[in-house]
C-alpha cells in the first residue's frame, strides 16, 4: 500500500507544495497582522546560518555593522523624488506614540538609505572618511497587498548595506564586488543555488538607484526568484541629504553611493530550490541540523546516539540527538525528512549488535549500513557529495529549462511554460518588455554573452533573461 | 602644561561625562525621531559581543531562537489587564498602512509576551510540547518621555525569553536558572560588573508577572542600573490566551510561564560602571577590539605592525591594527582610550631597532617597553589580568559604598548621597517603599542575609536593597 502523501505534489500544485511543505516542516506560520510572519525555530535555524555565512563575508569586505532607526520622519522619504515614489504606496505610518498624536507622522523604515544618509552627512568630511562602508541587520516593513511566507511579507529580516566612496569607479567597483565576492560567493557555494548574476534594466531598478545589480534564481517550478540585489546609488542620495566630503585638491565633493540586501525570502527560495515532494533538503554546509543522530528504541540505542552525538559534535558536524523513543519513530524519521536534515543515522537494537547504523541520505535518497566507527570520516564526505548535487542539480534544471529565442513570442512563450529565455537585448529592447509584462513576463537581468555582467544596459551582445518570477 | 580634558570630569557631571563620552567615542548618536538612536560602529561592536556571549548561553540553557512580528493587534495587549496598564502610555501605535487606514490599528511590540502566546497556545497541546523555550533578538518600542541613549531610548535592542511549563516549580526553576547561569555569569564573569540578585517588591514587578528577579549593578556615581530582569509569569497569559496543555492524567491545564530580558542598556551600564576621565574601559573577555596594534611613524613600523597582527590574530586575540600613519599618533591614541581598548602595543622606529614595543593599558594604566617576540605569550595573561581588576573595582566599589542602615531615614540618606542602603525589608515594608519613592529612591531589590535570592517577599531575615536608580 502507497503511503498517502504528506505534501501536495509539486507536480499537481506548486504553490500549495510551497505552503503545505512550511507548515508541515514547522519553518513559519502567519502573523495575526495580515503579511506578518511569525518564524519558527526550525526556519529560523536556517536564517541564523544565514546570517552567519554572509556576516562573516560582509567582514572580509570591509563593512562594519552599526544599527539605525526603525522610525524615519515622513518628510526624509520625500527628499529623493523616485524613492518616495517606489516605496509610498508600502509605508506604514506611525500617528500616535506615548498616547498621544505626533506632530509629524514617522514611517516605519521601508529601507534605511534616507535616514542612513542623514548620518553620513555628518560623519563624512574628507576624503579621508572615505570609503565609509556600514551594514546593518534590522526588520523592514512594506505593506504587501499579496503576502506570501518568506517571499513577499509585510515585515522581513535583512542585512542592508550602504557604503559612501570618494569615487563613481570606487562606488561601482565596490557594488560589484559584494554582488560577487559576498552574494555569489554565499549563494553558490553555500546555498547550492546556481544563480545568474546580471544586471536590470531601467524599468526594473531600484527607485533611487543608477544601476542595480542582480542574483536571479530559478525555482523548481521554473520561475525565477530576486534572491539579493546590489545598488549603485550615483549621488543621487548624496544631493538629497547633501553628503559632501572635502577631496584632496580641497573641494566640496558629492560622494557616489551604493546599498545592498538579502533578506529572509533566501529562506523561500532555498525551499523552492531544493525542496522535494518529500520536503525540504538543506544544503549541508547551510545547514544548522547536518545529521541527526536517531535512536529507534532502547535504552542501549539511546545511550549509544547520545555518546556518538557528542563524538561528532567535538568533530565539527552540527549534530542534533533524537532520542525521543517514546514518539514513534517512523513519524520521527518523516519529520526529520521533512525538515530536510542532510544526513540521518538510526540506530536501534539490531544495529548495536552488528555495530552498525543505518545511513540515510536525505539528498540522494536511499539507505545503507555503515559501521559506527567509521562515521567520524565518512559523514564530512557525504555532506560534501551531497552539497555538491544539489548545485549539480540547480545547475542542470537551468541549463535544461532555459530556451534560446529570437522573438519575443517565443520568449514568452518559453517563460509561461515554465522556464526562461535569452533573448538578445537590442531585439527585444524597452518596448518588447512593456509588451511581455502585459503577460506577466518580465526581464529579470541583462547579462553578456559570456555570462559576465554587461558594463552598460546597452553594451554590445547583452543578452536579455527573460521569465516569470516570485 | 596640563592636557585639556577630554571629557567633563565624571565627579564635575557624571550625565555630562556620560553623554560627552558616547559623542567622543563614537558610540551613539540621537536619533531624528525623539528617543531613539543610532548605534554607531564601536558601540555596535559592543551590542555584537554581548549578543554571542548571551546567545551561546542562552542556548546552553535549552531554548531556541524564533522571530514573532512586530506589529501586534491593539485588542492582544488588552487581554491581560496589568499587562495593558503597564504598557498602555508608551505605546506607538500605527494607523495606516498601504496606504490606507487599518480597520484595526496595530501596535508596534513593546515586548511580546501577548503575540507569543497567541501561538503558544497552537503550538502546545501536550505534556510532550512541554517546556517550550524560546528566545528572541529583536527592536522593541516604548515611547520615552525622558530619553537617555542606551539607557532609556525609545527604540531599543534586546533578547526576549518566553518559556511555557507544565508546572509551577519547573516554571520557577527555569526563571532561576536563566537569572543565575545566563545573566548573572554574563555580568560577572563577561561584563565584569559585580551586579547583586535578587527580587523585587510587587511594586517593582512586570506588568503581568508573579515574580521578577533582577540583576542590579552600581554605576561608577554609586546609583543602580537594573541590568536585566527575569520573570515568573504564573498562569496569567495563559489564562488570557487559553494556552492549555493535556496532561499525562488526561486534564487540560493551564501552562506556567517565563519571561526575561536583557537590552542595549547593558551598553550603558558598561559605560557607566567602567569607565573614568579619559573615556570607556572595556573588560578584555567582551571586547571586539581587545588589543591595537599601532604604527607611530614610518613604512617599516607599518609593515610590523601589519605582520604582527596577523600573527596575534592567528592566536585568538581580537586585534585591530592601526597603521593610519597620516593621522598624527598622539590624536589616534587619545581615539583608543576614549574608547577603551585595553591594550596598545605601539611600535615606532626606534623600537624597531630595539625589537621591542610600548605596552600601553587601559584599565590599570601605564605603559612599559616589552619584546615584541614575547607578545603572544604576554597579552592573554595581561587580558585576563584586566578582566579581574574590572570586577573587583566593581565590587569594591560597590562594598565601600554600601552602608548598612535600620531606619527609612538612613536609607534616604544613604541613596540621595550616592550609594546603596541595605535595610531590614520587614522594618521598611510597602509604606516605607511608597515613602522613598518620594524622594526619588526605590528599592532595587530584596536578597536574603546570606545574599541569596529570597524565596518569597515575606521570607524572614529578607534585606531591602534601596538605591537612586537609572
Amino acid at each position: 500500500m502507497a503511503k498517502a502523501p504528506v505534501l501536495t505534489p509539486q507536480a499537481e500544485d506548486f504553490p500549495r507544495w510551497y505552503q503545505d511543505l512550511i507548515n508541515k516542516a514547522e519553518l513559519a506560520d502567519n502573523g495575526p497582522v495580515r503579511g506578518t510572519m511569525v518564524i519558527r525555530p526550525y526556519g529560523y535555524g536556517l536564517w541564523e546560518r544565514m546570517q552567519q555565512e554572509m556576516d562573516a563575508r560582509i567582514k572580509d569586505a570591509g563593512a562594519q555593522n552599526a544599527y539605525f532607526p526603525l522610525f524615519i520622519p515622513q518628510s526624509y522619504l520625500t527628499r529623493e523624488a523616485e524613492h518616495v515614489e517606489g516605496f509610498a504606496p508600502e509605508l506604514a505610518v506611525v500617528t500616535h506614540g506615548g498616547g498621544k498624536e505626533l506632530e509629524e507622522p514617522v514611517v516605519v523604515r521601508p529601507t534605511s538609505e534616507t535616514i542612513i544618509n542623514d548620518y553620513f552627512s555628518k560623519w563624512v568630511q574628507s576624503y579621508r572618511d572615505l570609503p565609509l562602508l556600514i551594514n546593518q541587520w534590522a526588520n523592514v516593513v512594506r505593506w504587501e497587498m499579496r503576502p506570501r511566507v518568506f517571499l513577499r511579507t509585510s515585515e522581513f529580516l535583512w542585512q542592508e548595506g550602504h557604503t559612501a566612496h570618494a569615487t563613481y569607479e570606487d562606488a561601482r567597483d565596490y557594488a560589484a564586488r559584494i554582488h560577487k565576492d559576498v552574494y555569489a560567493d554565499f549563494m553558490i557555494n553555500v546555498l547550492g543555488i546556481d544563480v545568474v548574476l546580471g544586471r536590470k534594466t531601467p524599468k526594473e531598478r531600484f527607485a533611487g538607484a543608477i544601476n542595480t545589480l542582480t542574483l536571479e534564481g530559478m525555482m523548481g517550478d521554473g520561475k525565477a526568484l530576486q534572491m539579493g540585489t546590489s545598488h549603485e546609488l550615483g549621488t543621487n542620495f548624496a544631493k538629497a541629504f547633501n553628503t559632501q566630503y572635502l577631496s584632496k585638491d580641497g573641494k566640496q565633493e558629492l560622494v557616489w553611493q551604493t546599498s545592498w540586501g538579502v533578506s529572509t525570502r533566501m529562506v523561500g527560495g532555498l525551499i523552492m530550490s531544493h525542496g522535494d515532494d518529500n520536503g525540504l533538503r538543506v544544503p549541508p554546509r547551510l545547514a544548522h541540523v547536518q545529521v541527526v543522530v536517531m535512536a529507534i528504541k532502547g535504552d542501549e540505542a539511546v545511550a549509544k546516539v547520545r555518546e556518538l552525538g557528542d563524538r561528532l559534535k567535538a568533530l565539527g558536524i552540527r549534530v542534533q540527538v533524537d532520542d525521543r523513543v517514546d514518539t514513534p519513530f517512523g513519524r520521527r524519521a518523516v519529520d526529520w525528512e521533512l525538515k530536510g536534515v542532510p544526513v540521518r543515522v538510526e540506530i536501534g537494537p539490531r544495529d548495536l549488535e552488528a555495530g552498525t547504523a543505518m545511513l540515510a541520505r536525505r539528498i540522494p535518497g536511499g539507505k545503507e549500513p555503515v559501521s559506527i566507527d567509521a562515521l567520524g570520516e565518512l559523514l564530512p564526505k557525504v555532506l560534501e557529495e551531497d552539497q555538491a548535487q544539489l548545485l549539480r542539480e540547480s545547475r542542470e534544471r537551468r541549463e535544461s529549462r532555459t530556451s534560446e529565442v529570437t522573438t519575443l513570442e517565443e520568449a514568452a512563450e518559453a517563460a509561461t511554460a515554465g522556464g526562461w529565455a535569452r533573448i538578445p537585448w537590442a531585439t527585444l529592447g524597452a518596448e518588447g518588455e512593456a509588451k511581455l509584462a502585459e503577460q506577466a513576463v518580465s526581464v529579470r537581468c541583462l547579462v553578456a554573452e559570456d555570462g559576465s555582467v554587461p558594463e552598460a544596459d546597452d553594451a554590445p551582445g547583452t543578452v536579455a533573461i527573460v521569465a516569470r518570477s516570485y
